[in-house]
């Protein structure tokens, strides 16, 4: 499960179906890369959370048949970059 | 899921059946990597879009039995690269 | 199966249901990035330690609902880094 | 699904039975990484080719029982580097 | 399907039940980096090797409940670094 920090919400257009209405974060990872994930959890922008992706992605969502691969799982308590 | 922009429509001979007539895009990436994805939202060249991958890019389809592992789930607004 | 020494456990708030009540740990790899595992086998910190990520890292719990994407599966004996 | 060029046939011996008789192509990706790839299309040497991987490489062979992570899946064509 | 070179066997303890008995490598790939592999087919060290990975590494076991990522495929003949 990868730590990424929360760096903001996603506004998007035209959303596939079966994204359904999953709430979307915008996450920078360390070497500063970007990716989306859906956020069944509520976390705030600036929070560090981790993730996990593939099919267990799909599972940690309270609805898994939303068509994600990247889910975020919990907030860090404490991270030091 | 992925941000990436959308570079141009793929032009293929000898397709995998599996892939049925589904529609075609290449992307660019953050680092410059490029891929192939499906596109079943119709996303215009020059937008910026997030993906699925894995299992997911098959059910993020229409049809989930085409043979694809990157799907375009959506068309991002607003997005400074 | 990657390879991995246990740098800490985790604390983390906000969990979701899915990870039910597994033991977390965080690892640092061999290029000094660092990710999250659930832990069945109860892997000390400074251990050196291997994973399966994906389908395999839920199989690898002894609860295999739990919605991880990455399990310690043995504690390696002799590892020069 | 990404995009190599097809560099040689493979050679191997004691061979996974799961394998079968599928027919085998050594690829070379944009950053110079190789890859051993299950192909079904018949692609010739040189020639640039796009693939899925994960479960969908098995079900993008015409035998789906097939235990390749890796097949091809279109030839394109006009490609340059 | 990746290329690596059987580097040793490896010593583990406190195995998570899931792995069996399965024979488990080390494996050296292109760029140096490190991986451990359950291996079928009996790659004696210095041999390469190609491996696939995910839900195909635990099919291309003899017997398929084994919690592995990552096993040997095939041996490959002849294969200049």
């Amino acid at each position: 499960m990868e730590i990424w920090r929360v760096k903001d919400e996603l506004v998007c257009t035209r959303r596939a179906p079966g994204l359904k209405s999953a709430s979307l974060r915008v996450l920078q990872g360390q070497t500063g890369n970007i990716q989306v994930a859906t956020d069944p959890v509520g976390a705030p922008v600036g929070k560090w959370v981790f993730t996990t992706l593939g099919s267990a992605a799909r599972l940690a969502m309270p609805d898994p048949s939303v068509t994600t691969d990247l889910t975020i799982c919990g907030i860090i308590e404490g991270w030091e970059e």
